[in-house]
Protein backbone atom coordinates (compact mmCIF):
# COMPACT_ATOMS: atom_id res chain seq x y z
CA UNK A 1 0.00 0.00 0.00
CA UNK A 2 1.09 3.30 -1.28
CA UNK A 3 1.22 6.19 2.37
CA UNK A 4 1.00 9.54 -0.53
CA UNK A 5 -0.91 8.67 -4.01
CA UNK A 6 -0.14 12.08 -5.73
CA UNK A 7 -2.70 12.92 -8.54
CA UNK A 8 -0.81 15.02 -10.70
CA UNK A 9 3.06 15.48 -12.17
CA UNK A 10 3.11 19.33 -12.48
CA UNK A 11 4.92 21.56 -9.83
CA UNK A 12 2.75 21.10 -7.16
CA UNK A 13 3.00 17.19 -7.19
CA UNK A 14 6.73 17.01 -7.60
CA UNK A 15 7.09 19.18 -4.51
CA UNK A 16 4.61 17.35 -3.02
CA UNK A 17 5.94 14.19 -3.65
CA UNK A 18 10.04 15.08 -2.70
CA UNK A 19 8.51 16.35 0.69
CA UNK A 20 6.97 13.08 1.34
CA UNK A 21 10.40 10.93 0.36
CA UNK A 22 12.10 12.89 2.37
CA UNK A 23 10.14 12.03 5.25
CA UNK A 24 10.79 8.64 4.24
CA UNK A 25 6.98 7.60 2.63
CA UNK A 26 6.02 5.59 0.20
CA UNK A 27 5.19 8.05 -2.45
CA UNK A 28 3.62 7.68 -5.89
CA UNK A 29 3.01 10.31 -8.74
CA UNK A 30 0.41 9.83 -11.13
CA UNK A 31 0.15 12.25 -14.58
CA UNK A 32 0.22 13.34 -17.58
CA UNK A 33 3.48 13.90 -19.77
CA UNK A 34 4.91 17.23 -17.90
CA UNK A 35 4.91 18.33 -21.33
CA UNK A 36 0.92 19.06 -20.41
CA UNK A 37 1.81 21.14 -17.63
CA UNK A 38 0.37 24.98 -18.30
CA UNK A 39 3.37 26.00 -17.28
CA UNK A 40 5.63 24.23 -19.99
CA UNK A 41 4.21 26.50 -22.30
CA UNK A 42 6.04 29.74 -20.47
CA UNK A 43 8.49 31.33 -22.51
CA UNK A 44 10.00 33.19 -19.54
CA UNK A 45 9.56 32.88 -15.95
CA UNK A 46 10.95 35.40 -13.80
CA UNK A 47 8.94 34.76 -10.29
CA UNK A 48 10.16 31.57 -9.13
CA UNK A 49 12.79 32.86 -6.80
CA UNK A 50 16.50 30.73 -7.63
CA UNK A 51 15.50 30.56 -11.47
CA UNK A 52 15.63 33.57 -13.31
CA UNK A 53 14.50 33.95 -16.58
CA UNK A 54 13.97 29.95 -16.90
CA UNK A 55 11.35 29.16 -19.90
CA UNK A 56 9.13 26.48 -18.83
CA UNK A 57 10.39 24.05 -20.17
CA UNK A 58 13.68 24.10 -18.82
CA UNK A 59 12.03 24.49 -15.53
CA UNK A 60 9.38 21.40 -15.77
CA UNK A 61 12.54 19.12 -16.50
CA UNK A 62 14.76 20.73 -13.38
CA UNK A 63 11.83 19.77 -11.71
CA UNK A 64 11.11 16.30 -12.73
CA UNK A 65 14.44 15.56 -12.27
CA UNK A 66 14.83 16.65 -9.20
CA UNK A 67 12.34 14.28 -8.13
CA UNK A 68 13.95 11.17 -10.38
CA UNK A 69 17.19 12.20 -8.13
CA UNK A 70 15.23 11.63 -5.31
CA UNK A 71 13.73 8.31 -6.46
CA UNK A 72 9.95 9.68 -6.79
CA UNK A 73 8.34 7.07 -8.46
CA UNK A 74 5.98 8.91 -11.75
CA UNK A 75 3.57 7.29 -13.48
CA UNK A 76 2.16 8.58 -16.53
CA UNK A 77 -1.36 7.65 -16.69
CA UNK A 78 -4.64 9.11 -15.65
CA UNK A 79 -6.36 8.78 -12.17
CA UNK A 80 -9.92 8.13 -13.20
CA UNK A 81 -11.74 7.71 -10.10
CA UNK A 82 -10.88 7.70 -6.30
CA UNK A 83 -12.44 5.56 -3.66
CA UNK A 84 -13.18 5.66 -0.05
CA UNK A 85 -12.56 2.85 1.15
CA UNK A 86 -12.55 3.34 5.25
CA UNK A 87 -9.03 4.02 6.64
CA UNK A 88 -7.64 4.28 2.96
CA UNK A 89 -8.28 4.66 -0.55
CA UNK A 90 -8.58 3.09 -3.80
CA UNK A 91 -7.61 4.91 -7.29
CA UNK A 92 -8.46 3.42 -10.81
CA UNK A 93 -5.26 4.44 -12.78
CA UNK A 94 -6.66 3.50 -16.14
CA UNK A 95 -8.07 0.29 -14.97
CA UNK A 96 -4.69 -0.47 -12.38
CA UNK A 97 -6.36 -0.48 -9.04
CA UNK A 98 -4.19 1.24 -6.57
CA UNK A 99 -4.29 1.70 -2.65
CA UNK A 100 -3.19 4.85 -0.70
CA UNK A 101 -3.34 5.79 2.73
CA UNK A 102 -3.69 9.04 1.49
CA UNK A 103 -4.09 10.80 -1.75
CA UNK A 104 -2.87 15.14 -2.22
CA UNK A 105 -4.84 16.29 -5.59
CA UNK A 106 -2.36 18.15 -7.94
CA UNK A 107 -4.30 18.20 -10.15
CA UNK A 108 -4.01 21.76 -12.24
CA UNK A 109 -7.06 23.85 -13.12
CA UNK A 110 -9.87 21.82 -14.70
CA UNK A 111 -10.85 24.02 -17.56
CA UNK A 112 -13.56 21.58 -18.81
CA UNK A 113 -17.15 22.13 -18.76
CA UNK A 114 -19.89 19.73 -18.30
CA UNK A 115 -21.70 18.98 -21.10
CA UNK A 116 -25.68 18.71 -21.15
CA UNK A 117 -26.51 14.86 -20.18
CA UNK A 118 -22.84 14.30 -19.81
CA UNK A 119 -23.43 13.58 -15.64
CA UNK A 120 -26.90 11.96 -16.39
CA UNK A 121 -25.27 9.12 -18.81
CA UNK A 122 -22.30 9.04 -17.19
CA UNK A 123 -21.53 5.17 -16.47
CA UNK A 124 -24.90 4.94 -19.24
CA UNK A 125 -22.97 4.96 -22.36
CA UNK A 126 -20.25 8.29 -20.79
CA UNK A 127 -17.17 7.16 -20.08
CA UNK A 128 -13.92 9.10 -19.16
CA UNK A 129 -11.70 5.90 -20.07
CA UNK A 130 -10.93 4.08 -23.40
CA UNK A 131 -9.03 1.58 -21.68
CA UNK A 132 -11.66 0.74 -18.72
CA UNK A 133 -14.22 0.77 -20.89
CA UNK A 134 -13.92 -0.33 -24.61
CA UNK A 135 -14.26 -3.43 -24.46
CA UNK A 136 -18.23 -2.63 -23.22
CA UNK A 137 -18.42 -1.39 -26.50
CA UNK A 138 -17.49 -4.12 -28.56
CA UNK A 139 -18.95 -3.83 -32.43
CA UNK A 140 -21.07 -0.56 -31.31
CA UNK A 141 -20.80 2.98 -32.41
CA UNK A 142 -19.03 5.45 -30.23
CA UNK A 143 -17.96 9.25 -30.33
CA UNK A 144 -14.58 10.65 -29.15
CA UNK A 145 -14.14 13.77 -27.85
CA UNK A 146 -10.71 14.63 -27.66
CA UNK A 147 -9.03 17.65 -25.90
CA UNK A 148 -5.44 17.20 -27.00
CA UNK A 149 -3.47 14.94 -29.15
CA UNK A 150 -3.40 12.52 -26.15
CA UNK A 151 -6.68 11.53 -26.57
CA UNK A 152 -5.84 9.92 -30.10
CA UNK A 153 -4.26 7.22 -28.57
CA UNK A 154 -7.17 6.03 -26.77
CA UNK A 155 -9.13 6.88 -29.83
CA UNK A 156 -7.31 4.36 -32.11
CA UNK A 157 -7.86 1.62 -29.38
CA UNK A 158 -11.66 1.88 -29.45
CA UNK A 159 -11.24 1.87 -33.43
CA UNK A 160 -9.96 -1.64 -33.21
CA UNK A 161 -12.79 -2.65 -30.85
CA UNK A 162 -15.75 -0.43 -32.05
CA UNK A 163 -18.02 -1.03 -35.48
CA UNK A 164 -17.26 2.67 -35.65
CA UNK A 165 -15.54 5.52 -33.84
CA UNK A 166 -16.63 9.22 -34.82
CA UNK A 167 -13.71 11.17 -33.63
CA UNK A 168 -14.28 14.95 -32.28
CA UNK A 169 -11.40 17.11 -31.74
CA UNK A 170 -11.31 20.25 -29.41
CA UNK A 171 -7.76 20.71 -30.89
CA UNK A 172 -6.70 22.15 -34.06
CA UNK A 173 -3.50 19.78 -35.27
CA UNK A 174 -4.40 15.81 -35.30
CA UNK A 175 -1.05 14.36 -35.17
CA UNK A 176 -1.69 9.70 -35.37
CA UNK A 177 -5.31 9.23 -35.68
CA UNK A 178 -6.04 5.78 -37.80
CA UNK A 179 -7.77 5.84 -40.77
CA UNK A 180 -10.91 3.97 -39.74
CA UNK A 181 -11.85 6.84 -37.69
CA UNK A 182 -14.14 9.63 -38.80
CA UNK A 183 -13.48 12.81 -38.15
CA UNK A 184 -16.33 14.78 -36.57
CA UNK A 185 -15.48 19.09 -36.65
CA UNK A 186 -18.58 20.41 -34.56
CA UNK A 187 -18.72 21.77 -31.12
CA UNK A 188 -20.29 19.18 -28.85
CA UNK A 189 -23.70 20.50 -27.53
CA UNK A 190 -25.27 17.74 -25.60
CA UNK A 191 -26.15 13.86 -24.71
CA UNK A 192 -29.41 12.21 -25.35
CA UNK A 193 -30.97 9.16 -24.91
CA UNK A 194 -33.82 7.20 -22.78
CA UNK A 195 -32.41 5.17 -20.54
CA UNK A 196 -28.82 5.10 -22.22
CA UNK A 197 -26.81 7.51 -24.65
CA UNK A 198 -28.36 7.24 -28.08
CA UNK A 199 -27.15 10.46 -29.75
CA UNK A 200 -24.43 13.07 -29.30
CA UNK A 201 -25.36 16.11 -30.41
CA UNK A 202 -23.18 18.62 -32.49
CA UNK A 203 -23.75 22.28 -33.51
CA UNK A 204 -22.71 20.63 -37.40
CA UNK A 205 -24.52 17.58 -37.33
CA UNK A 206 -25.68 15.19 -35.13
CA UNK A 207 -24.33 11.42 -34.32
CA UNK A 208 -26.02 8.36 -33.26
CA UNK A 209 -24.13 6.40 -30.99
CA UNK A 210 -24.41 4.01 -28.32
CA UNK A 211 -21.29 5.68 -26.25
CA UNK A 212 -19.68 8.65 -25.43
CA UNK A 213 -15.81 8.53 -24.73
CA UNK A 214 -14.89 12.25 -23.02
CA UNK A 215 -11.34 12.14 -23.06
CA UNK A 216 -9.50 15.05 -21.14
CA UNK A 217 -6.46 16.10 -19.85
CA UNK A 218 -8.18 16.59 -16.72
CA UNK A 219 -11.40 14.83 -15.59
CA UNK A 220 -12.84 17.62 -13.16
CA UNK A 221 -12.04 17.14 -9.65
CA UNK A 222 -16.31 16.48 -8.70
CA UNK A 223 -15.74 13.23 -10.51
CA UNK A 224 -12.67 12.15 -9.33
CA UNK A 225 -14.06 12.08 -5.88
CA UNK A 226 -17.39 12.19 -4.77
CA UNK A 227 -18.17 14.26 -1.42
CA UNK A 228 -15.26 16.28 -1.90
CA UNK A 229 -15.98 19.98 -1.12
CA UNK A 230 -15.29 22.63 -3.49
CA UNK A 231 -15.23 26.56 -3.39
CA UNK A 232 -15.38 28.52 -6.44
CA UNK A 233 -14.83 25.81 -8.72
CA UNK A 234 -11.92 25.23 -6.92
CA UNK A 235 -10.90 22.09 -3.96
CA UNK A 236 -11.44 24.20 -1.12
CA UNK A 237 -8.48 23.84 1.59
CA UNK A 238 -7.79 25.27 5.04
CA UNK A 239 -4.03 26.34 5.26
CA UNK A 240 -2.65 22.97 5.82
CA UNK A 241 -3.67 22.07 2.53
CA UNK A 242 -6.52 20.13 4.11
CA UNK A 243 -9.97 19.23 2.49
CA UNK A 244 -13.06 18.12 3.98
CA UNK A 245 -11.91 14.56 3.55
CA UNK A 246 -9.92 13.01 6.14
CA UNK A 247 -6.76 11.89 4.41
CA UNK A 248 -7.06 13.94 1.45
CA UNK A 249 -5.15 16.91 0.76
CA UNK A 250 -5.07 19.65 -2.40
CA UNK A 251 -2.38 21.54 -3.83
CA UNK A 252 -1.40 23.79 -7.03
CA UNK A 253 -4.21 25.23 -9.28
CA UNK A 254 -6.70 23.00 -8.09
CA UNK A 255 -6.82 24.98 -4.96
CA UNK A 256 -7.50 28.02 -6.73
CA UNK A 257 -6.18 31.42 -7.36
CA UNK A 258 -3.24 32.55 -8.08
CA UNK A 259 -2.14 30.45 -10.78
CA UNK A 260 1.64 30.55 -9.79
CA UNK A 261 4.38 28.03 -9.80
CA UNK A 262 5.57 29.67 -6.47
CA UNK A 263 2.25 29.25 -5.05
CA UNK A 264 1.89 25.15 -6.08
CA UNK A 265 5.56 24.53 -5.09
CA UNK A 266 4.83 26.13 -1.73
CA UNK A 267 1.39 24.12 -1.10
CA UNK A 268 2.76 20.82 -2.48
CA UNK A 269 5.52 21.51 0.39
CA UNK A 270 2.90 21.88 2.79
CA UNK A 271 0.16 19.30 1.54
CA UNK A 272 2.84 16.88 2.16
CA UNK A 273 3.74 17.52 5.04
CA UNK A 274 0.27 17.32 6.61
CA UNK A 275 -0.28 13.91 4.79
CA UNK A 276 3.00 12.62 6.95
CA UNK A 277 1.69 14.02 10.06
CA UNK A 278 -2.00 12.43 9.75
CA UNK A 279 -0.15 9.03 9.01
CA UNK A 280 1.86 9.03 11.95
CA UNK A 281 -1.01 9.41 13.95
CA UNK A 282 -2.42 6.59 12.06
CA UNK A 283 -0.36 4.32 13.34
CA UNK B 1 5.62 56.67 -1.27
CA UNK B 2 6.56 53.02 -1.63
CA UNK B 3 3.93 50.61 -2.79
CA UNK B 4 4.67 47.42 -1.42
CA UNK B 5 7.27 47.54 1.80
CA UNK B 6 8.39 44.22 3.26
CA UNK B 7 10.00 43.73 6.37
CA UNK B 8 12.41 40.44 6.38
CA UNK B 9 14.81 40.39 3.81
CA UNK B 10 14.19 36.05 3.89
CA UNK B 11 13.76 34.40 1.30
CA UNK B 12 9.38 34.91 2.14
CA UNK B 13 10.34 38.56 1.74
CA UNK B 14 12.53 38.23 -1.58
CA UNK B 15 10.16 35.86 -3.19
CA UNK B 16 7.38 38.59 -2.20
CA UNK B 17 9.94 40.92 -3.42
CA UNK B 18 10.40 40.01 -7.31
CA UNK B 19 6.26 39.42 -7.54
CA UNK B 20 5.45 43.03 -6.47
CA UNK B 21 8.57 44.20 -8.84
CA UNK B 22 7.02 41.49 -11.97
CA UNK B 23 3.84 43.54 -11.56
CA UNK B 24 5.54 47.30 -12.12
CA UNK B 25 4.80 48.19 -8.04
CA UNK B 26 7.64 50.28 -5.92
CA UNK B 27 8.60 47.63 -3.79
CA UNK B 28 11.54 47.56 -0.75
CA UNK B 29 12.73 45.33 1.30
CA UNK B 30 14.13 45.96 4.95
CA UNK B 31 15.60 43.24 6.70
CA UNK B 32 18.81 41.89 8.49
CA UNK B 33 21.71 40.57 6.36
CA UNK B 34 21.01 37.14 4.57
CA UNK B 35 23.17 35.54 7.06
CA UNK B 36 21.04 36.21 9.64
CA UNK B 37 17.75 33.65 8.00
CA UNK B 38 17.56 30.56 9.88
CA UNK B 39 17.90 28.97 7.06
CA UNK B 40 21.21 30.21 5.74
CA UNK B 41 22.86 27.86 8.22
CA UNK B 42 20.99 24.55 6.88
CA UNK B 43 23.99 21.95 5.20
CA UNK B 44 21.87 20.68 2.69
CA UNK B 45 17.78 21.83 1.45
CA UNK B 46 16.48 18.99 -0.65
CA UNK B 47 13.01 19.85 -0.13
CA UNK B 48 12.87 23.50 -2.18
CA UNK B 49 12.50 22.13 -6.05
CA UNK B 50 14.91 22.80 -8.70
CA UNK B 51 17.72 23.39 -6.46
CA UNK B 52 18.79 19.62 -5.00
CA UNK B 53 21.54 19.35 -2.60
CA UNK B 54 21.92 22.91 -2.13
CA UNK B 55 23.19 24.41 1.44
CA UNK B 56 21.58 27.41 3.08
CA UNK B 57 24.31 29.81 2.32
CA UNK B 58 24.05 29.21 -1.48
CA UNK B 59 20.45 29.29 -1.61
CA UNK B 60 20.31 32.50 0.14
CA UNK B 61 22.61 33.48 -2.46
CA UNK B 62 20.83 32.98 -5.20
CA UNK B 63 18.20 34.25 -3.46
CA UNK B 64 19.20 37.55 -3.12
CA UNK B 65 21.45 37.39 -5.91
CA UNK B 66 17.75 36.95 -8.26
CA UNK B 67 16.11 39.92 -6.39
CA UNK B 68 19.10 42.25 -7.70
CA UNK B 69 18.69 41.11 -10.63
CA UNK B 70 15.14 42.55 -10.59
CA UNK B 71 16.50 45.30 -9.06
CA UNK B 72 14.81 44.83 -5.76
CA UNK B 73 15.96 47.62 -3.45
CA UNK B 74 17.22 45.05 -0.13
CA UNK B 75 17.86 47.76 2.88
CA UNK B 76 19.55 46.59 5.57
CA UNK B 77 18.09 47.71 8.38
CA UNK B 78 15.85 47.21 11.55
CA UNK B 79 12.24 47.80 11.31
CA UNK B 80 10.99 49.27 14.63
CA UNK B 81 7.61 50.04 14.43
CA UNK B 82 5.19 50.49 12.00
CA UNK B 83 2.41 52.92 12.55
CA UNK B 84 -1.36 52.48 10.47
CA UNK B 85 -1.97 56.10 9.32
CA UNK B 86 -5.03 55.52 7.56
CA UNK B 87 -4.85 54.70 4.15
CA UNK B 88 -1.47 54.20 4.56
CA UNK B 89 0.97 53.07 6.79
CA UNK B 90 4.84 54.56 8.37
CA UNK B 91 7.62 52.35 9.05
CA UNK B 92 10.35 53.16 11.53
CA UNK B 93 13.13 51.59 10.29
CA UNK B 94 16.08 52.67 12.34
CA UNK B 95 14.76 56.07 13.09
CA UNK B 96 14.17 56.70 9.03
CA UNK B 97 10.71 57.39 8.84
CA UNK B 98 8.88 55.43 5.73
CA UNK B 99 5.69 55.50 3.50
CA UNK B 100 4.21 52.90 2.20
CA UNK B 101 0.65 52.00 1.02
CA UNK B 102 0.66 48.36 1.40
CA UNK B 103 3.55 46.21 4.26
CA UNK B 104 3.85 42.40 4.31
CA UNK B 105 5.30 40.92 6.88
CA UNK B 106 8.12 38.43 6.27
CA UNK B 107 9.77 38.89 9.27
CA UNK B 108 10.31 34.79 10.52
CA UNK B 109 9.99 33.04 13.81
CA UNK B 110 10.21 35.16 16.54
CA UNK B 111 12.11 33.52 19.30
CA UNK B 112 12.16 35.80 21.83
CA UNK B 113 10.35 35.22 25.36
CA UNK B 114 9.39 38.72 26.80
CA UNK B 115 10.99 39.72 29.73
CA UNK B 116 9.25 40.30 33.08
CA UNK B 117 8.71 44.45 33.24
CA UNK B 118 9.48 44.78 29.48
CA UNK B 119 5.63 45.66 28.00
CA UNK B 120 5.26 47.83 31.42
CA UNK B 121 8.17 49.96 30.84
CA UNK B 122 8.66 50.37 26.77
CA UNK B 123 9.25 53.68 26.25
CA UNK B 124 10.00 54.33 30.12
CA UNK B 125 13.24 53.14 29.94
CA UNK B 126 13.25 50.20 27.63
CA UNK B 127 14.53 50.20 23.71
CA UNK B 128 14.82 48.04 20.99
CA UNK B 129 16.29 51.01 19.02
CA UNK B 130 19.93 52.39 20.04
CA UNK B 131 19.53 54.71 17.23
CA UNK B 132 16.78 55.98 18.02
CA UNK B 133 17.06 55.61 21.89
CA UNK B 134 20.86 56.07 22.79
CA UNK B 135 20.67 60.12 22.58
CA UNK B 136 17.88 60.20 25.55
CA UNK B 137 20.64 58.36 27.60
CA UNK B 138 23.70 60.32 27.46
CA UNK B 139 25.70 60.31 30.39
CA UNK B 140 23.52 57.60 32.14
CA UNK B 141 24.11 53.74 32.77
CA UNK B 142 22.56 51.77 30.44
CA UNK B 143 21.99 47.77 30.21
CA UNK B 144 22.05 46.11 26.69
CA UNK B 145 20.59 42.46 26.11
CA UNK B 146 22.10 40.94 23.02
CA UNK B 147 21.25 38.27 20.80
CA UNK B 148 23.62 37.88 18.03
CA UNK B 149 26.90 39.60 17.29
CA UNK B 150 24.75 41.97 15.36
CA UNK B 151 24.16 43.33 18.43
CA UNK B 152 27.25 44.75 19.16
CA UNK B 153 27.98 47.68 16.90
CA UNK B 154 24.51 48.92 18.64
CA UNK B 155 26.34 48.57 21.91
CA UNK B 156 29.66 50.08 20.65
CA UNK B 157 27.17 53.38 19.89
CA UNK B 158 25.67 53.35 23.21
CA UNK B 159 29.18 53.07 24.66
CA UNK B 160 30.15 56.40 23.01
CA UNK B 161 27.02 58.48 24.20
CA UNK B 162 26.44 57.17 28.20
CA UNK B 163 28.11 56.88 30.73
CA UNK B 164 28.61 53.06 31.35
CA UNK B 165 27.67 50.39 29.15
CA UNK B 166 26.87 46.94 30.59
CA UNK B 167 26.43 43.94 28.02
CA UNK B 168 24.61 40.93 28.19
CA UNK B 169 25.33 38.73 25.68
CA UNK B 170 22.49 35.94 25.01
CA UNK B 171 25.17 33.82 22.68
CA UNK B 172 28.94 32.49 23.01
CA UNK B 173 31.38 34.26 20.89
CA UNK B 174 31.33 38.25 21.24
CA UNK B 175 33.30 39.51 18.05
CA UNK B 176 34.19 43.56 18.71
CA UNK B 177 32.94 45.50 21.10
CA UNK B 178 35.03 48.30 23.07
CA UNK B 179 36.78 48.01 25.64
CA UNK B 180 33.97 50.57 27.96
CA UNK B 181 31.68 48.04 28.01
CA UNK B 182 31.29 45.93 31.12
CA UNK B 183 30.29 42.18 29.86
CA UNK B 184 28.39 40.80 32.11
CA UNK B 185 27.79 37.20 32.06
CA UNK B 186 23.61 35.82 33.22
CA UNK B 187 20.16 35.53 32.32
CA UNK B 188 18.05 38.28 32.52
CA UNK B 189 15.15 37.80 34.63
CA UNK B 190 13.29 40.82 35.05
CA UNK B 191 12.95 44.98 34.62
CA UNK B 192 12.27 46.99 38.10
CA UNK B 193 11.35 50.69 38.47
CA UNK B 194 9.08 52.55 39.27
CA UNK B 195 7.63 55.66 36.99
CA UNK B 196 10.94 54.61 35.36
CA UNK B 197 13.45 52.01 34.76
CA UNK B 198 15.91 51.71 37.82
CA UNK B 199 17.05 48.28 37.38
CA UNK B 200 17.76 45.15 35.69
CA UNK B 201 18.15 42.03 37.28
CA UNK B 202 19.73 38.89 36.15
CA UNK B 203 20.10 35.13 38.04
CA UNK B 204 23.85 36.35 39.09
CA UNK B 205 23.72 39.59 39.66
CA UNK B 206 21.54 43.42 39.54
CA UNK B 207 22.53 46.08 37.54
CA UNK B 208 21.46 49.85 38.17
CA UNK B 209 20.40 51.32 35.20
CA UNK B 210 18.36 53.54 33.90
CA UNK B 211 17.82 51.97 30.46
CA UNK B 212 17.63 48.82 29.24
CA UNK B 213 18.50 48.32 25.21
CA UNK B 214 16.71 44.82 24.25
CA UNK B 215 18.83 44.06 20.42
CA UNK B 216 16.86 41.58 19.43
CA UNK B 217 17.28 40.59 15.51
CA UNK B 218 13.39 39.88 15.34
CA UNK B 219 11.45 42.35 17.52
CA UNK B 220 8.03 40.67 18.62
CA UNK B 221 5.48 41.29 15.87
CA UNK B 222 2.90 42.47 18.75
CA UNK B 223 5.24 45.28 19.21
CA UNK B 224 6.15 45.85 15.42
CA UNK B 225 2.35 46.66 14.69
CA UNK B 226 -0.62 47.12 17.32
CA UNK B 227 -4.01 45.50 16.66
CA UNK B 228 -2.27 42.63 13.98
CA UNK B 229 -3.57 39.47 15.19
CA UNK B 230 -2.08 36.57 16.07
CA UNK B 231 -3.37 33.05 16.30
CA UNK B 232 -0.84 30.29 18.04
CA UNK B 233 2.04 33.18 18.70
CA UNK B 234 1.77 33.49 14.68
CA UNK B 235 0.55 35.96 11.96
CA UNK B 236 -3.41 35.01 11.43
CA UNK B 237 -3.80 34.77 7.46
CA UNK B 238 -6.22 33.33 5.29
CA UNK B 239 -5.54 31.60 2.14
CA UNK B 240 -4.61 34.94 0.54
CA UNK B 241 -2.26 35.86 3.36
CA UNK B 242 -4.03 38.67 4.54
CA UNK B 243 -4.41 39.75 8.08
CA UNK B 244 -6.99 41.68 10.15
CA UNK B 245 -5.77 44.70 8.88
CA UNK B 246 -6.31 46.09 5.45
CA UNK B 247 -3.41 46.74 2.84
CA UNK B 248 -0.81 44.19 5.54
CA UNK B 249 0.21 40.46 4.44
CA UNK B 250 2.30 38.26 5.77
CA UNK B 251 4.26 35.30 4.46
CA UNK B 252 6.66 32.17 5.76
CA UNK B 253 7.79 31.91 8.80
CA UNK B 254 5.71 34.21 11.39
CA UNK B 255 2.45 32.69 9.81
CA UNK B 256 3.70 29.53 11.28
CA UNK B 257 4.17 26.12 10.95
CA UNK B 258 5.68 24.25 9.28
CA UNK B 259 8.85 26.50 8.67
CA UNK B 260 9.67 25.63 5.23
CA UNK B 261 11.48 26.89 2.36
CA UNK B 262 8.75 25.68 0.16
CA UNK B 263 6.01 27.37 1.95
CA UNK B 264 7.57 30.71 2.40
CA UNK B 265 8.22 31.49 -1.11
CA UNK B 266 4.47 30.21 -1.82
CA UNK B 267 3.47 32.41 0.44
CA UNK B 268 5.61 35.49 -0.41
CA UNK B 269 3.93 34.85 -3.80
CA UNK B 270 0.48 34.96 -2.78
CA UNK B 271 0.87 37.83 -0.12
CA UNK B 272 2.19 40.47 -3.30
CA UNK B 273 0.19 39.26 -5.82
CA UNK B 274 -2.43 40.11 -3.41
CA UNK B 275 -1.03 43.17 -2.59
CA UNK B 276 -0.91 44.19 -6.39
CA UNK B 277 -4.33 43.54 -6.20
CA UNK B 278 -5.25 45.58 -3.08
CA UNK B 279 -3.03 48.48 -4.78
CA UNK B 280 -5.35 48.47 -8.07
CA UNK B 281 -8.51 48.85 -6.01
CA UNK B 282 -6.82 51.83 -3.83
CA UNK B 283 -6.50 53.92 -7.01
Amino acid sequence: MIDIAIIGAGPAGLSAAINGVIRNKKVKVFGNPPSTSYIYKAERVDNYIGMLGINGKDMMSEFVNHAKEMNVEIQTGKVIEVFPMGEYYMLNVANEFIEAKTVIFANGFSKGTVLEGENEFLGKGVSYCATCDGPLYRNRQVAVIGDSQYAEEDTNYLAEVCEKVYYIPLYKEIADLSAAIEVVQGKPKRILGEQLVRRLELDTRELEVSGVFIIKENIPTTKLLKGLELENKAIKVNRFMETNMKGIYAAGDCTGRPYQVGKAIGEGNVAALQAVSYLHKLK
